[in-house]
């Protein structure tokens, strides 16, 4: 396979560790990275280590304000990429406010402070041939209105997300059209759950002609990772039955980690509105109806709350009745599985793109690579 | 997707099955079908259920000879066609000689007789989207014999084999110019393993950005299946230590019924040659050497003597050591494991010769799906 030169947009958790992750990975080099302070571009590779240690220390240095938790992860795509000035997102919690530009992204010294960092990542797009959106999705249009941003400036490319809700692919789907004349293969719900999970769930229904249930339970300890993954953990909260993605978004720190210790650190959630349902439904597996998705956090430990697993249940051609079972080792963490398969999508996205397949593709499309 | 209109060559235990299985899936409509003697061809859809009481029938009602096993699955691909006799194979083990034109596909009242049945196949693959080659390889340049005669004939389109060992994957990358210039997209080793658990274990390593090993143990109960499945039983039999191919080849069914009842009708097998180690090296997984392959047969019962597992254990970016899992139901037959893979990439490898991608492709290169 040929290089592949990609972008990151947003260094909070997510964006951070697909970095990190890539340096171990073959013909995978990234140009660009912003979070919306700064914009790092070097077309010939950015000094990843560098980044990663400019941006570590500066959240390590940090108050854990609410501009800080975003951390890039919440710069608005409307307009001409002028990103919320980083006091408007939410109260402070304690200590010293950031002050903006030293934070995050903008104190690498291959970056420049910005006030547009998504529209100067679209300006750079031609160096790129995928771009992976490490944006929390607080509002259901962000991600696809992102999306937008590339296919009006001529992007010709992969577009890949790791987000979650189902509707969100509803949304893409709409811009299939679009995407397909530009020549955009856009590559949706590539993360852990939904990604990573749904493809296991896709091979492992292969025994059978017909699917009863698939359910999908996942575990993650996020103790030391915890600070990082902030806008994970709040997008998690809107998929409790008494929150909404609305309530998420405007919660404070302090009402989010009244949640947490309201459930001493350990929340189970049931019947996400995860994609993986839509994704698999696309994909021909099964119904949507026939998907549930649920999981333990435990804010208080590294070890895991309960083993990540996929159970496919169906019928054989020859009438019998069975179970398939996928099962992550415990010491897999949410970065790894995440990160890996976010990177394994973005390399087989591209390589549809250069075959010329545009348009909208879930996991179960697409088998991860190395 | 648009319909698929497939052939299959050899109407043995998988060749029959893989009919069957096709009745449950959509868009897929088998067309040809040969084994030694007899050659079915409706290009508006055989009628399956048909062809499978035909040959079921006469399966049934035969002797237990060699020529019966192989139900033309040994169809010579050299010159033009012609087959070897149904004596030719071995001697017989018991009862009446199988008389030759009345056996097999020939008995359904869709077919003919014929002296040439894949030099017939390749005549009507105009009408044809894809070949499943359901044909044992007692001879490693087999299949890719069999794929040869299909490019000179100018067939454009899919040739799928379920086949086993590592190295006719080689043979057929020899022949990747050859079949790119043609049109045509080759898909290797995409039954049940290698095949489903290729992908399995391919899916599995995304943790991971090293693997150290890829463990995979299967379990086969084939009691009731045996009969249909001899020449699947003699080509494992080649993967025991103490025989290589020619002699699986050569072995009169009692030299076959000695080894069995050696073991008492339950074989061990370890580290044997499957292809899912190549076909994991090509897809980048890891290298080839790292990948175990064994398992237990057992043709006195129907349960499986073990389970089917397989374990990708690697190294997590973040330094962590673990171990993920796949386990089949013990009430997933090897049929269902085999045919339906085996569909499932059947009808992705004909996107992808839609697409315009044309050469060799290994199951980790293509997901399954329905």
């Amino acid at each position: 396979m040929h290089e592949v030169n990609f972008a990151v947009l947003g260094c909070g958790g997510i964006g951070r560790r697909t970095l990190d992750v890539s340096k171990e990975k073959d013909n995978l080099t990234p140009v660009a990275a912003c979070d919306r302070n700064g914009v790092a571009v070097d077309r010939d590779g950015l000094d990843v280590d560098e980044l990663l240690a400019a941006t570590e220390g500066n959240i390590a240095s940090e108050s854990r304000s609410d501009s800080d938790r975003a951390s890039g992860e919440r710069s608005e795509p409307r307009a001409d990429g002028g990103t919320a000035a980083a006091g408007d997102a939410g109260t402070e919690s304690s200590g010293v406010k950031q002050t903006g530009e030293n934070a995050g992204v903008a104190a690498s010294v291959q970056a420049d402070p910005t006030e547009t960092p998504i529209g100067d990542i679209v300006e750079a797009s031609d160096a790129v041939d995928a771009v992976l959106i490490a944006l929390p999705n607080f509002e259901h249009d962000f991600i696809p209105r992102v999306a937008d941003r590339f296919a009006e400036a001529g992007y010709e490319g992969v577009l890949l997300d790791v987000l979650k809700r189902s509707r969100v692919i509803d949304m893409l789907d709409e811009r299939a059209g679009e995407f397909e004349q530009q020549g955009i293969t856009f590559v949706c719900g590539a993360g852990a759950t939904p990604g990573f999970l749904t493809s296991a769930a896709a091979i492992a229904a292969q025994s059978f002609v017909e699917i009863q249930d698939v359910e999908i339970w996942w575990g993650v300890g996020l103790k030391s990772g915890y600070e990082d993954n902030r806008g994970t953990v709040r997008e998690d909260i809107a998929h409790l039955p008494e929150y909404d993605i609305d309530d998420a978004r405007e919660m404070s720190d302090e009402a989010i980690e009244a949640v947490i210790d309201d459930h001493d650190g350990v929340i189970e959630f049931e019947d996400m509105e995860h994609a993986d349902d839509v994704l698999l439904e696309r994909a021909g597996v099964c119904d949507a109806e026939d998907v549930t998705v649920g999981g333990v956090l435990d804010v208080t430990s590294d070890e895991k709350p309960t083993t990540t697993t996929v159970r496919v249940t169906g019928t054989t051609f020859d009438g019998e009745t069975g179970t398939n079972t996928f099962e992550l080792d415990d010491a897999t963490s949410m970065a790894a599985n995440v990160n890996g398969p976010a990177l394994g999508y973005l390399k087989a996205g591209v390589r549809r793109n250069r075959a010329g397949e545009y348009g909208v593709f879930g996991p179960a499309d697409l088998l991860p690579r190395f």
